[in-house]
């Protein structure tokens, strides 16, 4: 199967994620880049295609015109990958999925709940796809994790508990750290730890147990003299059916890389994860010794095989999940008729879904945790 | 020097802290035991003090009997030690505290706040002593933590987070399990995870940072039909000074045996410390790659080498932390004049503000979560 | 059941074991210590006598007289207590055990075979009985392995790994560290390394697969200048019946304070345990996720169960596991008849096993690594 | 830049090490992948092209073909990956050497000693270069650790302990295992556990160390019945200058998947590094606490960053590290001046080394562990 055609919009040089997208895509085979808007500064945007090795006339240095110049070329792009400051995310969507070009976008989904309600529209109107990049779906031991929810192997799910902890903000970040720059900038991130990384917290317990927000508390906090931004969120979560969840994620907890954790604990057994080790999962059952389930071991489940690319033992990692959500896009394109309801993909439906807990959480710390009903 | 001799009112035949704080008495060598009330009834009272080679004369069925016995020997003993249901630590305190007598009480101090207020003022009347066996204290590594944290190795503290997670109360109990009967009775224990765990991790958490709690807010459940009291507790707490602290104390987090730990954040370190291997404790200080710091290891502070018997990669447990409260409450007893005001001893004031935690926390849940001001 | 009198030759003031053994004994409220002769120096041994609040009149400055006159008291000592560096042992062994008082012994039995020899001759001559203080044996968790290679839970052993890494002889030891100076001093010790850990390893791994040794070859080397014993060893043993074991013990492995680790690996199953997380036993059958066997846990062994005092998750540790060898002792002094085949006990003829186990790796590793037959 | 063209001898439908060499080709976008010869059987071949998207005129069923074919042809392949059985390395890496063709190839780098001298006079007569996969000198922490010990961080060097421990063949493998099938036949592979990942531990030992072997003494054994190869080796290494060398290769020990440890000795310092966990490079400095340093951490070294592609706490794994030999032969191909004496390639004398490493293995094994002196 020959790859599918992959633009890129930001992700020029000295970009972080940028970078990781286009190993993702390549990994598998799936996709080539051939054409991309690196930077909104055009010296910058064809210096950063040159060095990717993209021909010139299709290095843009505005992704309104590459979404056009794209669309009307015989071999345009399939999709493009967005991998801008979050608030740039709903207007470039809304570009290309206007020229019917797929798109494959960075979370959270966008910078605000205007802008994520806009890009719903906007994708309901378009005959493209739109992708969101929730990374660590792609894990196997995760989708192993979610399945055995399904199946029933966890009884009624009673606490979910996802922490994401990371410290690379304990302090006022150096003037000229650009990540940090537009990610304590709330016009540009629409929030600080909630935003970054929260929203992956959150999606993962979603994504594993099924469950459904009814409504929820949070408490936002920023710890560091000058910043705009919470670095710090506690988020407790009332689910439909009864269980509860907890999320913390905080920048400012020294000693930690990215240290994203979920435990998922139900009447009959429970389930525990860790992204930094994140090919072993741990399974509890009710009076049973704890059980050590390793990616394509001997209680791997066909759900984690499928995405499994390597024997037990020897580590995928973090580009491999990644990977697995191109790949996963890829086929969707390729066939969109064979996608079935349980399929893995992460879309606009849970975007929307993560930009709404943002703005809760916001205007429930604002409002002292007032508990804030989702609809 | 010759052991101080000690008393014992409850921990007969079938009951379980008993054995512990008689193993712990003894370990250094500080107490003898040499009278009890073993339990209420008179058979099984007599019975377990045979067992435990104790004098007939010296076995009594009914605490005040042997309060007023002890205290008229000439030999009488210097403490008692009191492992009851919760309910009764107060009364029984109170009867030898009257008598001059030392009391070694385990934890919560009270079932209710109205008794620990009594029990208070009863000590403050005695000439003797009064110590709570909040015996996570006693390891080494939270020594350690805790002198750090005074010399100021971490900054200025931002974020503890105290968990206490085990899953026998997962399902209803079996019916002649009398651990889990008292238990779960209010009238009892005065509640169930919150002060069976939760005093313990809120204790620790206090302990090892020093700080004092202005409010909290606190959101009790209990999971299984037909339960009176918390079985999973979540309580955050506002520090004076502006430092948060968050326990979760729960008893149906299946996987989990006495998973207690005990993270505390600050603005240039980190500390992380697991009871279930307590030999170790975990500095991360920002910028730099964590270490592992060990009991009686290469990096082990002076305030843990006092309360260490062995050398490092020779594990000691939950019966020498205990042992060492035994013995510091020896010591105090012996010597009083040389306690210092930064002695790590557990009394009646601890044990007050541990009461005043969990009706606070009651109060806080029935409230939605209210936020309760502690005085 | 009053305590066993207990006496105590060696372990005075400046050494180390003599306080384990102490500690071990008292734990569980078997022995009383009620004499001794705690070091060769008259003054050192009488103030350490004071210290240890020992009657005067039972404080000896000799051995041979010690065991006389104990031996003529009415009240005399059920047991002596031997924590001599290791040339000492057999001597004092013997004029107990010529006296009918039990010995209870460190490790190795003796320094040379000649003296080990001569110890089990007047073993068998002595209705006192020996006892070997290996006190890894005493562990639960290793109790629980033995088990279940007896039941036959791991198939056909093939291979069996111990491994004691220690690091505190990685230097030339400061010249007043007593237990360097005696240790390193072939004379006292009787080896280095392979004597002091070595024996350790090498009898747990009998212990728990209860194989026996036809033949070995062994390299000790001695890495630190002027050193003149072992302080890194390897062994590579032939057992009766196929299977293969390894024991590397050294004492310049930096980083290692005590670890000493045991992997038992079958045809249907493999074991493992790490003696600085005691309470864990790692379980693996071929084709299924491994297992973490907690002590006190929901898949522990009556075995385990029997030498276990505390929950699940509350760490017991080495103190704990050295208690358990002075209670079985104490139980088979009262009831020597309800020893069974399967005892758990180590005496006499494990120590000869052991001493003769050193002696055979230092002449095959005197002759090049040749292979040994042990008889 | 533009991709390299590489072509592929092996790696057809059904088999494993292809599919990894693919993805490590392609990950970093350093070759791309245009023609095969993927399988012996043409048709095989064929479908295996077929569904790798290579150009029909471009899939051969024979190597030799392919050597010519692609060496005449102007946009012919630069390199060649060899990921056949080992027997075959030699004379297909022959063909495309005398063709000026790069070669990417598999280890061990033959199947015998003859082959390995044989291939060895080949590449020292073409003009192109040989590289091997020795993948796990990919990982970044490995490449830390070789540079501390070039740094002097370890002092001396002491002990070297490799071991490298599966479970896969602990019983009689399935008769359509066609990985077992040929790993367990002595003339395809050369050798069982120790050609397969013996090899891998010992070229990791010496990579990381810098030792040279100067003499060995070896024990092949075989656990299961009817198996022509060892499953199971013993190595001990007598390295130049006086340091010791240890490894274990296992194929049936229980419960280990790709448990690949390296742990290095010295005087100062000890290092230790985890297959399974890679992320990670324990320090140990004598008198120090231990440390735990990351894979883009704040102790990691210019070194691991040169192969590191994200952020500290997502891990890379495997295929990343496998990719980084890609990336590095790339290089070399593109810019062959620029390689330095201390270039981390593997290449044709560390393939030799290997193979001589195997021979002397068996050698001294069927010697009954003769000590065999390496040249």
């Amino acid at each position: 199967m020959a790859p599918l055609k992959l633009g890129m919009v930001g992700g020029g040089q000295g970009a972080f994620i940028g970078g990781v997208h286009r190993i993702a895509a390549r990994l598998d085979g799936c996709f080539d880049l051939v054409a991309g808007a690196f930077a909104s500064d055009p010296a910058r945007a064809h210096a950063s295609a040159a060095a990717l090795g993209i021909a010139a006339e299709r290095s843009y240095d505005d992704y309104r015109a590459m979404a056009l110049a794209e669309a009307a070329r015989p071999d345009g792009i399939d999709a493009v990958a967005i991998v801008t400051p979050n608030h740039l995310h709903g207007p470039i969507a809304k570009a290309f999925l206007a020229q019917g070009i797929h798109v494959i976008c960075d979370k959270p989904m966008t910078a605000t709940l205007e802008q994520a309600e806009a890009l719903m529209q906007a994708a309901k109107a378009s005959t493209a796809s739109f992708f969101l990049t929730h990374n660590y779906t792609g894990y196997p031991m995760i989708r192993q994790a979610r399945q055995m929810v399904t199946d029933g192997a966890l009884g009624d799910i009673r606490i979910v508990q996802a922490d994401y902890l990371q410290d690379w903000l304990s302090d006022a970040p150096a003037a000229d750290n650009k990540q940090a720059a537009w990610r304590t900038d709330p016009a540009q991130s629409g929030g600080g730890a909630i935003g970054d990384i929260g929203t992956h917290a959150y999606n993962l317990a979603c994504f594993v147990t099924g469950l459904r927000t009814r409504s929820l508390s949070a408490s936002l906090r920023s710890h560091v003299a000058g910043r705009a931004v919470d670095d710090d969120a506690r988020v407790t979560l009332q689910f439909e059916g009864g269980a509860r969840g907890h999320i913390w994620a905080s920048q400012v907890a020294v000693g930690n890389e990215n240290n994203l954790t979920l435990a998922v604990y139900g009447t009959k057994a429970s389930l525990r994860w860790v992204q930094e080790d994140p090919n072993v999962l741990w399974l509890s059952e009710l009076g049973e010794a704890p059980r050590k389930i390793t990616r394509g071991g001997h209680a791997a489940h066909p759900a984690a095989a499928a995405v499994t690319r390597i024997p037990a033992g020897h580590p995928e990692g973090y580009l491999e999940a990644f990977a697995t959500l191109y790949r996963e896009a890829a086929d969707a394109i390729l066939a969109p008729d064979t996608l079935t309801p349980s399929s893995a993909l992460i879309g606009i439906s849970q975007g929307l879904d993560g930009v709404r807990f943002v703005d809760a959480c916001q205007r429930s710390s604002n409002d002292g945790a007032a508990w804030i009903v989702l609809e």
